[in-house]
């Protein structure tokens, strides 16, 4: 079998320091699962690549990493160098769009050792994964500005909603409610305020749900569903979304289960016709960049969504498990979650419980 | 001085049970106060009405109330009944746009007695209010549908801003924070994600805080920002956002302090050229309406919030401390916060306090 050819951009700050966790812990988990990967090294999508080059990424990115099975990717961004939607729209913004990665998939879950802020949850109450539409919606750039600078000043931007790009999420969204054992969706939505595009999503829904008749489904506008993401957590299973109330609530879930900063994402194209990029949620987080202290936790979990994206399901599930015994003991956790241990020995740590 | 007309709009279901408790607590407060009201009371914008009549309010509803002072609304809806867009949009969200009341208004303060979903926070540690612009923005309803029932279908809804909507709800959000001790106004955006809109909202927020140099300002994406309503929700004292964002976040914030069912709120046209409508968080509640049980603290403190619209500032602060006593003592709360009290006897209980 011919190995799977990865990609690998650390990009920048913490994200260097994290991906040789990352690298160490899936080559651990293939050499015993009999997965043969390949990783290939790219220094652009940073900042460091843009000061010399004046460009996020060299003219021909998609031929260099458009053929390989998936991109591992670190963290990009720098604030005080570099404007976020130069870096942020000059590579991850890019790839979702030319890729096509119309899937972004994090989980929501509450791991051992990590400090929750909702009161009385214990580690198996939360488990759920949040589906985003990644490529149209409110992200579209369709709109502008009428007399300007004049008391009459507007600005308009459309929400664009297509057939195909509401139709394949949803697809996704309940075929992943269709594996898992609770087999329960949960669309987000606000039909109630946002009279055109919102019913539209509602009645693609409905339609597609037809297609699923063993997955029990249910709705929620996003004002009350952002507060039973606080209040209920252990009602959800898969939550999907448009765009932006995708982004919203796949913030705002790791957030409820305290590990936004270990919470790991994936910007998938399901039909593998383009790599899919997985990544920490995390930034390059410049404060402690250099220091060798940042958790892997996030880049290590970001490459078990990876394999399980490949299909090694067991060397993903393998993985998962061991971040979970490491996060379960003290001195193996990093600082942030009030361990001792530095990035390398966390990172070392996961490897050794693969 | 001429007693302050208040148009009286119980509405549906539980709406009828809390009003009367609303009603007793203003009276008793501005009793003490000095303060002079006038009750004129109206059965229009409830499902009773729109069954005998076939719409929800009169023809002739504006000549009716507005010329009233305020307008003080239990809560409207029946979803068994007659659909939410029929009576919400054929009441409230009228009076929202024709009343011009471009401000949406509501408080998150941790309350004694209140169980919240949070850990470790107490009394005091979270209080800040949500102003919300409440007519214009992603509630627009300019758009449309095309290639209709084929594979090119497509929906597009715009997003709205206007100078003038932008401009008022941002000067109204900043008076607000220069009238606070912490003098912080936080503003929700996206524009890293929304790129025609959102960019205009900053840059607005931007030119209107030169105004107010005393008031200390930040803003956040709303992603990340509801990720910090659960994690540091007390870091917040005005937070202002989008008719969208601010919808979210002002039932994000009250479920953070386990106060969404004693929430209260007001739509308010703050040069009172109309009636502003102060009615409780919580809907018309079907399934516990007739028993007697529904928790009056909603109705009551947003009776207090219209006292001080009104600029009867002592009379509604003696209201808001009588319902903090209230909240305080086990038996004077209702079923739902684990007090044994009924809608009357706490809506005493407040009234003696008062
Ligand atoms: C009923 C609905 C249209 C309304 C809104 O979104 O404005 C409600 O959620 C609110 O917050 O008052
Ligand atoms: C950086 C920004 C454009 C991006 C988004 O909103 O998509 C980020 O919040 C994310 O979730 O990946």
């Amino acid at each position: 079998k011919k190995p799977y050819r990865i990609a690998v951009i650390p990009g920048d700050g913490i994200g260097k320091e994290v991906m040789p966790e990352g690298l160490r812990v899936i080559e651990t988990a293939a050499k015993k699962h009999g997965v043969a990967v390949q990783f290939d090294h790219f220094d652009f999508s940073s900042y460091d690549y843009y000061e010399k080059h004046g460009q996020m990424m060299p003219d021909d990115w998609k031929a260099q990493i458009g053929g390989h099975d998936a991109i591992y990717f670190g963290a990009v961004g720098w604030p005080a160098k570099i404007a976020d939607h130069v870096s942020l729209w000059g590579s991850l913004i890019k790839f979702r769009r030319e890729f096509d990665q119309y899937v972004n998939l994090r989980p929501v879950r509450l791991m051992p050792g990590v400090p929750s802020p909702l009161a009385n949850r214990k580690p198996g109450d939360i488990d759920f994964w949040v589906v985003r539409e990644n490529t149209e919606g409110e992200y579209s750039s369709v709109g502008g500005r009428m007399f300007p600078d004049t008391d009459r000043e507007f600005v308009t931007q459309q929400t664009v909603m297509t057939r195909t790009g509401v139709d394949r999420i949803l697809k996704f969204a309940f075929e992943l409610a269709q594996s898992r054992p609770k087999k329960h969706l949960t669309s987000a939505t606000k039909s109630n305020g946002i009279s055109i595009t919102m019913p539209y999503w509602d009645e693609r829904v409905e339609a597609m749900a037809k297609n699923y008749p063993g997955v029990k489904w249910d709705k929620y506008h996003i004002d009350i569903l952002t507060a039973n993401f606080v209040l209920h957590p252990d009602w959800f299973d898969v939550v999907v979304g448009s765009n932006l109330f995708g982004d919203i609530l796949s913030d705002l879930g790791p957030a409820c289960t305290g590990t936004i900063g270990i919470a790991p994402s994936g910007n998938i194209n399901p039909e593998r016709n383009f790599p899919s990029v997985f990544e920490p949620v995390h930034g390059s987080a410049p404060d402690i960049a250099g220091q060798g202290i940042a958790n892997p936790i996030g880049m290590i979990w970001s490459g078990a969504m990876m394999l399980e994206h490949l299909g090694e399901k067991e060397a993903a599930q393998a993985i998962v498990g061991a971040i979970e015994r490491t996060l379960g003991e003290r001195t193996l956790r990093t600082r942030d979650l009030g361990g001792n241990a530095d990035t390398t020995a966390c990172g070392k740590a996961v490897a050794d419980m693969v």
